[in-house]
C-alpha cells in the first residue's frame, strides 16, 4: 500500500512545517481516495452500489477530555468518538478530515498525538484526507467518511414491536475511569482505559447491519441514547436491569452506583441495536466472530416508552442526559 | 422542494432545544442527500460518473473575524471560506456539516448566525446535512461536500507552459477592509463588504472547470497561493504587476499600497486559474455569462519560480504567508 504524502492545506510556512513533520502519511491509502491531501479539497470516489456516510464531531478541553490531556489520549478519543458514528450506520470507514486547534506547536504534545492518530487510522485502515490547522484554544473536529451499500445503513428508526434490544460491550466503565482519574485513584485500569483509549465497533457494526432494524451509538448515555432510538422508531421498550452488563472493575469501583454509571455515565463508545427474534442465532455467530461482548437487555414493546423491569416490577425510566449550557 | 427537519446528533435537552429553534431546515433539499440530520451520520448518495469533493476549516474569533463579531458575519465568512475550496476543484456545492462550538447559547448571536447560514446555503442551494454542538470558545468548523464529473476536477497541478493565468475579481479588497474596520474609519463600504459578506466563485469554477488546467483558491493571499500552484504543477510564472485587478476603492483607501493588499493581504475568495491561450475566448464567454470578473495577469514558463514583469524590467517575487504560530 503506497503511503500517502501529507501536504495538506497550509496557509503560512509554519503551518506546513508542522503538518510535514507531523502529518505526513497518517494512516493507509484507501481505494476510494482519489486524492488525499495537497489541495483545495480531497476526492472521494465512492464504489457503484455504495452510500456515504458522513458525520462531524468536536472535542473540547475540559469537556470532552481533561484538561492538559495528553496528545495520544486526545488523538485517540477523538477518532474513535468519530468512528463510532460510522459504526452505528453500519459502514466501513474510508477516510475522515482533521481540523486541529492549537495554542502551542510543541512537540510533547504533537509528536504523540498524531502517532496515536496514525496508529489509529491504520487499525481502522483509514486516511486522513486532508484538514485544517489554527492558532487558537485546543479543539479537535473529525470529520469521518465511511461506506455502505445502498439503502443498507441502520439507522435509529426501524426497530419494531417484539425485537430484542442488544448492546455491545460493558456499559459504565469509561464514566467511572474518568471519576478515578479525576480523583486521582491509584490503578482502576480496565476503567481509566476504556475512557482514555476507547475502541470504536465498527467491524461488528458493519456485520450486523444485515441483521439489525435499528441502531445507535450510547457514547451519549446508554438510557438517553436508547430513548432516541425509541423516539425515531416510534416505539417503546422493556429494559431488564438485571441484563445490563456490569464489569467486574466497574462493581468493585462504584458498588451499588454500578447501574447509574452504566445507565446514565455517557462515553461508551457501544452500540445499542434491535434485532427480530429470527436473527439472534446469527448474530450470536457475528459477535462470537468478531469478538464482541454483547448482551441482550431489553424487548421492543409498541407502547411508547421505556421502563424498567425487575421481576414482575414495571416502572418508568427516568432519561436524563448531560448538559452542554 | 422539501425542508429538510434538523434534529442533529444532540446529546442533551438543550441542545436539542438550540438546534430546533435555530438550525431547523436550514438550506434546501439536494437529491445527493439521503438522509439529512438526526441520526448518528448523514449518507449521501453520488450520482453515477461523479466524484465527491470535500474539505473541512474551522474560523476562529480573533484570527478569521473580529472579536465579537455578529453572528451573520462569522456564518458568511465561514460558509464562503468552505464553499471556495469546492469552487477551486470546479465542484458544485452539495451540502455540509457545522460543528459550532459557543461560549453562550444567545439569541442576539444565534438568531443571525442561523438567519445567514440558511440564507448562503439557499443560495448556493446546498442542505445542512449535520453536525454538532458544543460549549467553549468560540468556533466554526464547516465541512463541505460537492460533487464534480469523475476525474475531471480541477487541481493545483496541471498548468502548462505558455498557459495564460487568470484570476476573478478584485484582489486586495478584503484585506484592506479589515484595516478600515480596524482602524473604525467611516464608510469604505466596498472594502469592508468584501471583507465582511464574500462570495465564492462556485458557479464561475464549475463552468470553467472544463477550460482550466489547474486552479486554486487564493484566500491565503494571491502571491502566497499563486505559488502553491505552480510549485504543485512543476512551473513558473511571469506576472505583469500593470494587470493585478485593483478597484477603485482600494486605490483610494490604500494609494501606493494598493498592489500589496492586492498581492499578499488574503481573505479574497477568488479563483486564480491557468488556461491554455486555444481557449481563452471561450472563457471569455463563461465569464460574460456568469457576470464575473476576469484578469489575465500572468503566463506559465518552464522555469521554476515567480516573477514580476514591469515593461522590460523582470525581477523575482518574494512569497510571503501569514504566520499561523
Amino acid at each position: 500500500m503506497r503511503l500517502p504524502r501529507i501536504e495538506w492545506r497550509a496557509n503560512s510556512v509554519d503551518e506546513f512545517s508542522i503538518i510535514e513533520a507531523y502529518f505526513t502519511g497518517v494512516g493507509v491509502d484507501h481505494d476510494a481516495v482519489t486524492k488525499g491531501p495537497g489541495d483545495d479539497c480531497a476526492i472521494l470516489s465512492i464504489p457503484d452500489g455504495c452510500e456515504l456516510c458522513v458525520s462531524t464531531d468536536t472535542l473540547l478541553e475540559r469537556v470532552h477530555f481533561l484538561e492538559n490531556a495528553p496528545g495520544e489520549v486526545v488523538a485517540a478519543r477523538s477518532l474513535t468518538a468519530n468512528v463510532s458514528d460510522l459504526a452505528a450506520m453500519g459502514a466501513t470507514p474510508v477516510g475522515f478530515l482533521l481540523a486541529l486547534t492549537i495554542p502551542h506547536a510543541e512537540d510533547r504534545w504533537l509528536g504523540p498525538f498524531a502517532k496515536e492518530l496514525s496508529r489509529g487510522a491504520v487499525e481502522h485502515g483509514i486516511s486522513l484526507v486532508g484538514g485544517n490547522m489554527s492558532h487558537g484554544p485546543l479543539s479537535v473536529t473529525i470529520t469521518v467518511f465511511g461506506t455502505v451499500p445502498k439503502s443498507g445503513a441502520m439507522m435509529r428508526s426501524g426497530a419494531g414491536v417484539g425485537d430484542a434490544i442488544y448492546v455491545t460491550g460493558s456499559l459504565g466503565q469509561a464514566a467511572a475511569g474518568l471519576d478515578a482519574l479525576k480523583q486521582g485513584q491509584s490503578g482502576r485500569l480496565p476503567l481509566k482505559e476504556a475512557y482514555l483509549s476507547p475502541q470504536p465497533q465498527w467491524r461488528f457494526g458493519s456485520r450486523v447491519r444485515e441483521l439489525a432494524t435499528a441502531c445507535i451509538d450510547i457514547s451519549d448515555g446508554f438510557i438517553v441514547d436508547l430513548s432516541h432510538l425509541l423516539t425515531a422508531s416510534e416505539i417503546g421498550a422493556e429494559l431488564t436491569l438485571d441484563d445490563v452488563p456490569l464489569s467486574e472493575a466497574l462493581l468493585e469501583f462504584a458498588g451499588e452506583k454500578a447501574l447509574q454509571y452504566a445507565m446514565y455515565g455517557g462515553d461508551d463508545y457501544e452500540l445499542c441495536f434491535s434485532i427480530p427474534e429470527a436473527h439472534c442465532k446469527a448474530l450470536t455467530e457475528i459477535a462470537e466472530q468478531t469478538g464482541t461482548q454483547i448482551s441482550r437487555i431489553a424487548t421492543v414493546v409498541s407502547e411508547n416508552g421505556l421502563w424498567s423491569v425487575i421481576g414482575d416490577q414495571r416502572s418508568p425510566i427516568d432519561v436524563r442526559g448531560y448538559k452542554h449550557f
